[in-house]
C-alpha cells in the first residue's frame, strides 16, 4: 500500500472516506481497512457501519464530517440522484473543496459529466468510475475498475485505490467515459442474466432442473468471450458475414424459444423483442448476413 | 472411428447420409468425410454439395436415394417444418423404414416428440438431437452435441457419430429432452448475443468502438459461467439471496441503460422488457432478493 503523505510527497495519503454502505460500499470500505488505510465511513441509514467499525473503520456522524476526515472520498450509492442528494448539500460540498472525489456509483455518462461540471465549479478534484465485478472480487485480483478524468489526478490516487485490488483501467480524460463503458457492459450483463433466468424457467417447465441445465449453460457462457471479440472485429471491419450462421437461421431458433415458452405460459417479452430486432434486420434485406448486422441496424439513424 | 460392419457386428457401419447442406449440414458431412465414413449428401437446392463431393462425398439425386444409401441418416435443416417437408414424402418415409434417423435440426420439444411418434408409426429408428456449438467446432474436441431417445440405439450409433467430435451427451429416453435443453440454451445464447449487439451500438453512440469495448465485454463473458452455476444452485435451493446485489440495485442500472440508449435514439425493446420483468418482481415484494428471484416469478402460474 501507499506510504504516509509526509514521507512520499505527491502520493495520496493512506486515508479514505467511503460514502454509501450498500453491499458494494461495504466491500470497498472493507478492502481499504484490510489494506491498512485509515477508513472513515458514512451511510444514510445508520447501523450499516457496525461490522466495519469493529474491523477498525471510523464511523462518521454526518456526510460532511465523513468527507472532512480524508483527502479522498469514494462514493458508492445506488445512482446519481442519491449521489446528488448526499453531495450537493452545502456542508458536504464545502467540505469537499480542494479534496478528491472518486464516484464509483453507476449511472449514465450524462450524469457523470454533469457531476464533473459541478465538481469543477466547486473546486472539487473529481474522478468518475465504475466497478465491473461483484462484491466478493473487491480486494482480490479479480476486481475490475474503470476510471476516467484527469490523468494526473488518477496517478495521484492510484496507490490508495490499489487497495481495492484487481485491474484498474484509466479510460481517458473525458469524465463520462467510464460510465459509457459501464452502461454498455451492464447492458450485455443484465440482458444475458435475464436470458438465463428465462432459460431456467423454460427448462423447468420442460422438466429440466436448474442444476441439470447449468453445466450446459456454462458451456454457452464459455463460448461467449471469443464470440464477443470476433463479433466486435467483424462489426468494426464491416464484415457482417453470415456464412457460418445466417440471421434467418437465428431467427428461426428464436421463434422456437418464443413458441415453447408461450406453450408453458411463460412471459416472452425479452425474446420477442430480440426476435423482433432480428426480423426487422432480415426485412431490411440482411437475412443472409450474420447476427452482427443487428448492431449496425441498431446504430442507424 | 468405427470399423466396417462386417468385422464388428453390432456396431454401426461406417456409412452415413446427411440431409441438409446449410453451414451446419456441410460441417457435419465434412467431419464424416474427414473421418473416412462413406458419406452420401443431399440438399433441397442443388449445388451445395460441390465442395463435399470434391472431398469424397457422394451426391444423391433425391432425398429418397440419399436415405437409401446408408443405414444412418443425419438431418440438419432450418426447422421441423423443413424436416417434415423432406422426410414425410412417401418415398423418403419408405426408404427410412428399418433405418436410423438422427435429427440434429433445432426446434421445440413438441416437434421432436411429434417426429418421434411419426418415426415409431413408420418403423424408423429415431434419435433426436441438437448441436450446441458453432460450425467450426464440428469434428474438433470443442463440438457439443445433445441426444435423446432409445439408449440402445444411441449406443449403436455412438461410434459413427463420434466422427463429429467433442462431447456427446445422451439426455435420456424422452425424445423431446435434447430439444428442451436446446431451446433453453438457445434462449440464453441469443438473448446474450442480442444484449451484446445492443451494447456495441450503445458504446458506439458514446464514442467507444467495438474493439475498445470487446476486451471488457470478454471480462463480463468470463464471469458468466460461474454465475450461471451459482444462480442455478440458488434457485433450486430456493435461496434468492440479494445480500451481495439486491434486485433494486439491478433495476436501477437497467434503467440507466434504457435512458442512455433512448438519448441516442437506439431501440430499447429488449432492455425495457428485461427491466419490466425485474420491476414486476420488485413490485411483488422481492426488491431485497437477488436477480435469481426473476426465474421463480417467471415460473409462477
Ligand atoms: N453489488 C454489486 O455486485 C455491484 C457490482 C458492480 C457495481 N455496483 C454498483 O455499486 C453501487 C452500489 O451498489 P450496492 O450493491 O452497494 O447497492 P445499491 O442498492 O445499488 O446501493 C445502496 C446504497 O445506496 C444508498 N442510497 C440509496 N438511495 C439513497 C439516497 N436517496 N440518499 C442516500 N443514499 C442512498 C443506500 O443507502 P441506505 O442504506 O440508506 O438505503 C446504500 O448505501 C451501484 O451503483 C451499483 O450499480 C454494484
Ligand atoms: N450454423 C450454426 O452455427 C449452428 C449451430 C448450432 C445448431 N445449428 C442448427 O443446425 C441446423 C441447420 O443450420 P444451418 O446453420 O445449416 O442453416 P439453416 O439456415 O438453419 O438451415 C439451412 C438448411 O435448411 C434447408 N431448408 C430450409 N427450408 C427448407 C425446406 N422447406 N425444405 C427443405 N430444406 C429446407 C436449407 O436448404 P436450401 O439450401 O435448399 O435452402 C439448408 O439445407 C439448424 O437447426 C440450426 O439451428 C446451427
Amino acid at each position: 500500500m501507499s506510504s504516509s503523505p509526509e514521507s512520499t510527497p505527491g502520493r495520496s495519503p493512506a486515508a479514505v472516506t467511503v460514502i454509501g454502505l450498500g453491499p458494494m460500499g461495504r466491500a470497498l470500505a472493507g478492502a481499504f481497512v484490510d489494506a491498512g488505510v485509515r477508513t472513515t465511513v458514512w451511510n444514510r441509514t445508520p447501523g450499516r457501519d457496525r461490522e466495519l467499525v469493529e474491523r477498525g473503520a471510523i464511523g462518521a456522524a454526518s456526510a460532511a464530517e465523513a468527507v472532512a476526515a480524508s483527502p479522498l472520498t469514494v462514493v458508492s450509492l445506488v445512482n446519481y440522484d442519491a449521489t446528488d442528494a448526499v453531495l450537493r448539500q452545502d456542508a458536504v460540498t464545502a467540505a469537499l473543496k480542494g479534496r478528491t472525489l472518486v464516484n464509483l456509483t453507476a449511472d449514465t455518462p450524462d450524469r457523470a459529466r454533469d457531476t464533473g461540471r459541478w465538481a469543477g465549479e466547486h473546486g472539487i478534484r473529481y474522478l468518475d468510475g465504475a466497478v465491473m465485478t461483484p462484491t466478493p472480487t473487491i480486494g482480490t485480483p479479480h476486481a475490475v475498475l474503470l476510471l476516467s478524468g484527469d490523468e494526473e489526478l488518477y496517478g495521484e490516487n492510484r496507490d490508495v485505490l490499489g487497495a481495492l485490488g484487481g485491474t484498474h483501467t484509466h479510460l481517458g480524460e473525458d469524465i463520462g467515459r467510464a460510465a459509457a463503458y459501464d452502461i454498455a457492459l451492464l447492458d450485455v450483463f443484465w440482458t444475458s442474466m435475464t436470458g438465463y433466468m428465462h432459460a431456467l424457467a423454460l427448462a423447468r417447465a420442460e422438466g429440466v432442473s436448474p442444476r441439470e441445465l447449468a453445466p450446459f449453460a456454462q458451456g454457452i457462457g464459455a463460448i461467449l468471450p471469443a464470440l464477443f471479440q470476433e463479433t466486435a472485429e467483424d462489426i468494426e471491419d464491416g464484415g457482417y458475414s453470415g456464412e457460418g450462421n445466417p440471421l434467418t437461421s437465428a431467427v428461426s431458433t428464436m421463434a422456437h424459444v418464443v413458441h415453447a415458452a408461450e406453450a408453458h405460459g411463460i412471459d416472452t417479452g425479452v425474446m420477442r423483442a430480440a426476435e423482433g430486432l432480428a426480423r426487422r434486420t432480415v426485412a431490411l434485406g440482411h437475412g443472409a448476413d450474420g447476427f452482427s448486422r443487428i448492431a449496425e441496424v441498431l446504430t442507424r439513424r
